[in-house]
């Protein structure tokens, strides 16, 4: 496990690269990765204050430059906003970086449908609005242009209590596959991350008060037996990001430990079995 | 290749199940099979006229019982009231058939953020809306319940030129399989069919004027050489909607003569390689 | 939930289908249905007694017609043997259920790399000589025909303790998915069904002695809260060998109760708060 | 599109890697790449004359150390050997890349099921062999351990031509998939690459003799307009075998540009519909 930048120190120079849901969180962490690697950076959420305070924070920890723009997604013309601004400031935009989510983890028959529809807004739309918004703009321009999308393990196999969710996310991983190749002629490319878990502060203690959060421990459910480190998603996305991958185009990659992989595994679970039942088991078919 | 009614005709005897876009084309075929098997129909869409003319020929052709809701799925309200009326009439729903749809097949930077929406509200919010509407309903009542959902082949590749479609039946195919674990407690079963090319009444030539219709013929794009036909995918619909199938959940089947296979596999279009050809290649190899 | 054959009498027949390993378990079960709805039937092991048994008993219970032919399906000219006494037999073989297998339940270090060449063997290439052999001959002839093979959910997740048998099933699968589209100009038809727990005679105790059958009972882990029946199974793969299904091609159809996706999906094991916890937490969000 | 390491230069400094199928082609690209980022280098396959040339070149152009063992895949005992001369060579092994393959283009009825063992054997039992007697050993002596497999996009998707192939990468992939799960709780991590076209010296021209090469050229197949560089195939590999990607466990990534999902989107090969005829249709439709 290493947790210090891996790419060389050019690999974004000059690029300018848009993140959603940029001023906290894990976005916040692949955006001050990117700095590292020489981009300029415009980062976007609901919350002006907030985004104005990540903002100074990353320029002086990195040396790089930081645009806030202010932003629902759900609006388009907000979005169109961002991107008039991001291109008045650094000239052009050539990447984004679709972060911005939210989830409600909750039993589905007790969600309303207007819950429901809130993250679907947030999270498909929010995305598919900046994608075909910047789209439109690069293809107008007859520029390139590369763009990452953030899902989840269960964009392709669901989960229970996570739906909106899901079915949000197993959207924006269409939309990845899909544009992926109908905008390849554009020189346009399209990626997505899926990560498992890699906690953020306080995260997982709102969502699991009390004594949940050690029976619900996400790490116990990894097989390499711990949560992510920050900096390799951001190595994951600066990768994705950056011209080194240019011959990776409408892939997700997950980076989860194995942790949806060791619960689908029909017989995974026989890991419980103590040593001493293989033995004995061993023992009785040698003797067939 | 058999186009007879496959199961038994008690099949579905007593129960009631609602088909969404219920009216025309596909779900009016699977409905159709729905009462020869013996069960009730409801069906929906938002042309009461065309409902009513087909809710009379259908109960011509097979003696069952049908009744027309008009219905925007997209309006939640007007969902319940589909339920409301349906349990009314007939004292009870066992199934839903998700199968109401739009589309447009378009490059998807002439699509305005207005379009994406509109397809993305009709597929997955009418979808989300049905299903949540009606899982709740069963779920107090402590009723078991069946749902089939109608998706594509590309909610799991994507396909350019149909984006929005892509990114909402992504979303109906995840909320199948996570529902159909998480509801699973509740006695609601959940599955879906892909259906490749099943042409309906001047869809296609709508779509593609002209020769282009023989340039880009669907036929020719499936293995087994041909389109399906309408009672193939209602067998198939029967089964999955029936108590025959009570052991298969959180499954998407596909029915496309192996079409999406055949792009997909990298050189599979080695099809077009000539037998001398192979005859040469064969006999360079064999001399080393 | 329905245990009697679905199809109607006449599914398959007149036709000829060979079941390799079909003198027990699964394999007996499905080669019976496809008695019942007309066809005839080769059953294949490599132990000729109670092959011999099971098609007397078959023979009396559905007055069809059964042939028994010993054949170790790793061998080539024994495969070649089965099908050329089954067309002396019956004139023509019109279906093959691929459906012979081999398991180790072990930590794959504790494997031999023999024991693990064993498995690959009987699974894959027994599938591969079958199919091979068949198809040749079916291609020479200008017959039509279908292939059905029986893999495992595990065939695309992979699973701990059963790894020899993971690798083989997914070759199966890819063969499946290959020759679906290859050979479909020949009229040749392939498709598999991927089943979950289906227990068998002593099967699951002879792997799990003692208490462990309890603690690792495989109806905890499926979300309908059961294993499957053998007739459910049985009614899956007349259809999909009957002409039926001629439309559904290259597919792998999960009969599983939604096992896999249990597992799969990250959230999903939430299961297990407690009602009063989500009532806590839905209080909490709504103060905000 | 960059084509320079994209890596730090220490990222597997001191770690002592094996390559099968070293000697040449995308085997000998890849181990140079581990060369210059730090790593000793242990390349096999089963012509030494080649191996050694390789080493001697690799050793010049990178200062590092190249070990050059003689090995077929397919026996065990020869597979045990070099990773005793690894070791005693270099003290400990950390990484292998299972990349030695072997392929028949051909329609699959022409082959004889020889022919087809020998890619099984090759391609999924020459992987197994060495997974299986490096796993082993790093589980006997408590060392952690990266395994790195080179799949393909047709091992899930299936591939007419290429079906003793397609079925042993398939194998690989679940192998990939299991043992990553298994084996975490012994630090043994392993993956996949799935690449797409990257041209190797003249293996192509053997392939598609004649005028064949332009009518099936590999580039016009992928959305992205071009093949691969074989440095770009390095970097993910670098990456992949490095601890840069500790949290990425049982995953493949597929770097073809796009190619498999071209094909696959039921709608992509709309691409050949001309401008004017948009135009039209979308005239066509805002008139309604």
């Amino acid at each position: 496990m290493r947790t210090d930048g891996m790419l060389k120190d050019d690999a974004l120079k000059g690029q300018t690269i848009i993140v959603t849901g940029g001023g906290t969180g894990l976005g916040r962490s692949m955006g001050k990765y990117f700095l590292e690697v020489g981009a300029n950076l415009v980062i976007t959420s609901r919350k002006m204050e907030v985004l104005e305070k990540t903002a100074q924070e990353l320029e002086a920890e990195t040396g790089g430059e930081v645009l806030a723009v202010q932003c629902d997604v759900r609006d388009y013309e907000q979005v169109e906003n961002v991107l008039n601004q991001a291109e008045e400031r650094f000239g052009q935009i050539h990447g984004l970086l679709n972060n911005a989510a939210g989830n409600f983890v909750s039993p589905t028959e007790r969600l309303s449908h207007r819950a429901f529809d809130t993250i679907i807004d947030i999270v498909l739309k929010g995305t598919t609005n900046f994608t075909l918004a910047l789209g439109k703009k690069w293809i107008a321009q007859k520029q390139a242009g590369t763009v990452l999308n953030i899902v989840t393990t269960y964009a392709w196999t669901g989960s229970g209590y996570v739906v909106p969710s899901a079915c949000a996310k197993a959207g924006v991983l269409a939309m990845t596959r899909s544009l992926s190749v109908e905008w390849a002629k554009y020189k346009i490319r399209m990626n997505a991350i899926a990560p498992g878990p890699f906690p953020t502060e306080g995260a997982w203690s709102r969502l699991l008060p009390g004594d949940l959060i050690d029976k619900f421990d996400p790490a116990k459910l990894v097989p390499v037996g711990r949560v992510g480190d920050h900096q390799e998603l951001a190595n994951l996305a600066g990768y994705l990001m950056s011209d080194y991958s240019a011959y990776i185009n409408g892939e997700v990659v997950t980076i989860d430990g194995g942790e949806w992989l060791m619960g689908a595994g029909e017989f995974s679970h026989l890991e419980k079995v103590p040593q001493e039942m293989w033995d004995m088991m061993e023992a009785a078919r040698s003797k067939k």
